[in-house]
């Protein structure tokens, strides 16, 4: 089991199949703007949330091996599809650093918003089929009854910047149609791709239910874990993430930007 | 520079960066029904079309090492990708077994067939922006015109199964408008995925336009090729494909179907 010395000044780890867990990184820089971030997006085997548990597993192990190099104080997984698949591996593979995930995040604050005890989850195949959602939110409270649907368009979609687009329209309508119908007053975006949807999909779920994004639910825990330790870094320097990607395609500059917001730093290309 | 002896019985390999390259094993198939075929999908790392050229030569390389093995007398690139990008690292790979691509396959075939010298090429991403395709054709016939069009979300529509779906024609109409504006008489299906879309995609382009199936084209020729070096199989039985991928997904049995027609037969899990 790897050990090293942590400290307030150690980074935060963070990855992500691909680029998709920036949303987490923004999130958490927005939460937490002096510490270090480290983040690691698999672009070169991106996406996990169409492959096997078995896969899944490796890649989270593999992807965790790298951040460990680092010597974080603590992992945050940005992938649904590995917090709800694989978020033992990582435990495993990071010895006594602390791990989060999104989903136990996004499971948690959804707990804590729905007045109805009646939740809905949209992510990919992987993270639908897992049931981890479910599994999380009944740990909570077994009385809430929850609702899945598994929309793998939406990351293609969301890539193409098909955002506002009539097509996605439809395809959003019908994805969510069957979650609508069972009176659910909160929707948890279980991927990270899908607040980018977050407009379009409001839009058709209405003012009645609340949007839960994982993103800003693991921003929050990773503070509260940080403050609880005494971990957090004293610095008040907005650092500049450390980015590492397993493959550097011609279309990534664009989508950091769809992400992020502000143009793309410099790049670290990792081979995996 | 690997060597081995080859013989009229040896297999013919053939891969693809996932499971589109089942409509090239069905293509052979048809047209070859004595041969032994051995498919590898790479359904770990799949897709390699949005991915940069480094990394697709990388698994280019590796994909044709895991064939070598098995010693073919032939190697079918069936990823337009590879085919664009890594041919010249696949040759490298396999010594002196021949390699044929779907790429040079299309292009020859969409030269035979035009008319009007006016071919419209859609495919993913990394073969458009390879501009291969109207390299390849214009080393033929430099004065044919090659118009092109990325069309990176019909890999997801065919496999989610939205085959007749309202969205896909808004997506499909959109994509080839700018083609269909340039007065093309033939139009090359360039990714290994989109005789999936046939159907809707020759229900926009109508009858005036002739449809280039890259599968079919490879396979005619990997039996021009085999008949000229007198290394036809003389079986008469017919060969039942060895199949190997490096994920089985849950989805996999369902995506068989679509692209085979038939129940999926027994699959090997490799290692990449």
């Amino acid at each position: 089991m790897p050990q090293h010395k942590i400290s307030p000044d150690s980074p935060i780890g963070i990855f992500d199949s691909g680029i998709g867990g920036l949303t987490v990184v923004k999130a958490v820089q927005a939460c937490l703007p002096s510490e270090r971030l480290i983040y690691f997006g698999d672009t070169a085997r991106v996406p996990y949330g169409s492959k096997s548990q078995v896969t899944i597993r490796k890649y989270g192990r593999e992807d965790t091996e790298l951040l460990m190099k680092y010597q974080p104080k603590m992992i945050i997984v940005a992938c649904n599809t590995v917090s709800a698949l694989a978020l033992d591996v990582v435990q495993q593979t990071s010895g006594e650093i602390p791990v989060i995930g999104v989903l136990k995040a996004g499971a948690e604050l959804a707990v804590n918003q729905t007045r109805s005890g009646r939740i809905g989850i949209i992510g990919t195949r992987a993270t639908i089929y897992s049931n981890a959602y479910a599994c999380a939110i009944n740990e909570i409270d077994r009385n809430i009854e929850v609702f899945s649907k598994a929309c793998p368009l939406f990351v293609p979609l969301a890539e193409e910047g098909f955002i506002d687009h009539a097509a996605t329209r439809l395809i959003a309508e019908e994805y969510l149609s069957e979650l609508l119908s069972k009176q659910i007053d909160t929707l948890v975006l279980g991927c990270t791709h899908y607040p980018i949807l977050r407009g379009m999909i409001e839009s058709i779920t209405g003012p009645g239910i609340r949007i839960i994004d994982s993103a800003e639910a693991v921003a929050g825990k990773a503070r509260e874990l940080l403050s609880a330790e005494s971990m957090l870094n004293p610095g008040t320097k907005h650092a500049v993430p450390h980015l590492m990607v397993s493959d550097l395609p011609q279309k990534f500059r664009e989508l950091y930007r769809l992400f992020m917001g502000t143009e793309m730093p410099d790049v670290e290309l990792v081979e995996m």
